[in-house]
């Protein structure tokens, strides 16, 4: 099989993750250099990122409309958040549909597989989810680098569909952004990233209404005492909330059930506490069990 | 009332916040120029802090006991853990009763008040409580630095005798390192810990539990994944056993309490999730709403 390169990539969407893969495939890397003939358009619904991108020279077109964009493209890529990338897929399947071309391979970047894989087979389109595994605080185009998936993770999830040549593309993708792709079916990968990331993010939120519910002053006494401790358990929560209930809706069953094992383990958690007093040397073994899980993993 | 200055201090523990303490102390502020007249003696069980301290003069001397170390001093410093903290407590009201100055002043650095202050009581020693609001992730001696308190809140809390005197000496030595100090009851300090300090070290530990908890294969793959969300809400369980089973275990209800009400979000979120599907837009404006309560305080 030979290795499928696209000479032509639209994006629809062109924030933090969609910039960054533009900016990766112009800078290259030494696995996969630059491509000078490879041309890129992008839209997005407020025009925003495509139009600094056509600035930058990053791309050959800020299109003025999704058809324009996708128009004689080898691989569409859908950078956009969960619920969008959805809406998306369902236009691809629809309106969208004779802009298509019958060969163009569909990817898409978003935190949630199952729901936009079963859009796309309903869609009918040739579809191989993906999932960069990287992220920083900051959102949108302006925050976007090239090196963001550098040996990362790159999660590869075919659809029904999909043949070893479109997912050969999407490797490629994954490969020219300097990532490490990885195939997962999408159960298996919705089920890890509720662990390692949804949960996390609930959990934060979570503790912020916990503390926060309390009155005024209580709120005001303990914000002015709150430490680095507090601030690197709040962080995720003060990140975009649309984004954020985006993801969870779309992974909502793996979520509710790591939540539910959450929630058990801080029962729990209340149980030791009632018998501490007599035995607080439990609570150290604990806390030493967590804390060797963490750091002395095979892996490290 | 004149403002009480120690002429002789004793550290009884010398890591992280004692070393800093005395590295505060020796640099000076420019509310507070280092005093060339005061001698420092500290004595751990391990005699590594002090050593070190005394290698480098910053103190006077690393004493063979902790009996060697409180003899002639105004102030003593206990900067243990909290289960080490109370038995320091009960020891002097004990056994080393008869070498504490009658005059002397005792206080702490421990991050729990109530169960240390109740063991003053006990022990019939003039003590007052103090919890500066900073640390690091790693401990030990070698890891203080003078500038740790700098701008930090400072917790000053009476004991049931405390003189104003005896507050005042207290209120200098936070002062003496840069930091704020305020006067809280015990009970007050010890929820408003429990909610941004104590509930953040057990839900940081809990989301380790409750997803290494998956078999050996599931976690290795869930691992390779996890990107800077996890490692960040991760990052208190990391921390030392010993010390987070001693806060835990000395404010016991508190968190218990705490812990309570985060149980009680988790169930309502699990709950929410199981509406997403109909009703994503809920969870946004929920998750909007914790960000605003975080992020839009009057505080800022």
């Amino acid at each position: 099989m030979t290795q499928p390169r696209p000479s032509a990539i639209a994006f629809l969407g062109l924030g933090l993750v969609g910039g960054s893969i533009v900016r990766a495939l112009r800078a290259g890397s030494t696995e996969s250099p630059p491509d000078p003939a490879l041309r890129i358009k992008a839209w997005s619904p407020g025009g925003r990122g495509p139009h600094a991108a056509a600035a930058q020279r990053l791309i050959d077109e800020a299109a003025a409309s999704p058809e324009e964009a996708i128009d004689g493209a080898d691989l569409v890529v859908l950078a956009a958040p969960p619920i969008e990338t959805i809406a998306l897929v369902d236009r691809l399947g629809g309106d969208l549909r004779s802009a298509l071309g019958s060969a163009t391979v569909v990817t898409d970047v978003c935190s949630t597989k199952a729901a936009v894989v079963r859009a796309a087979e309903r869609a009918r389109i040739r579809f191989v989810g993906g999932h960069p595994m990287a992220g920083r605080e900051t959102a949108g185009f302006d925050a976007s680098s090239a090196d963001l998936f550098l040996d990362r993770p790159w999660i590869v999830v075919r659809g029904q569909g999909s043949s070893d040549e479109d997912t050969a593309m999407v490797r490629w993708l994954a490969t020219a952004c300097g990532a490490r792709p990885l195939e997962l079916d999408a159960t298996t990968h919705d089920s890890a990233v509720a662990a390692i990331s949804h949960l996390p993010l609930i959990a934060s939120a979570a503790l912020v209404e916990a503390v926060a519910r309390g009155d005024d002053s209580d709120w005001r006494l303990q914000r002015s005492l709150a430490a680095s401790g507090w601030e690197g358990m709040t962080r995720l929560a003060r990140g975009d909330a649309r984004m954020g209930a985006g993801i969870a809706a779309t992974n909502a069953e793996a979520l509710a059930g790591m939540l539910g094992r959450y929630r058990d383990v801080i029962e729990d958690w209340i149980l030791a506490l009632e018998a501490a007093e007599r035995d607080a040397a439990a609570l150290e073994r604990r806390l030493e069990a967590a804390r060797a899980r963490l750091v002395d993993s095979p892996l490290d």
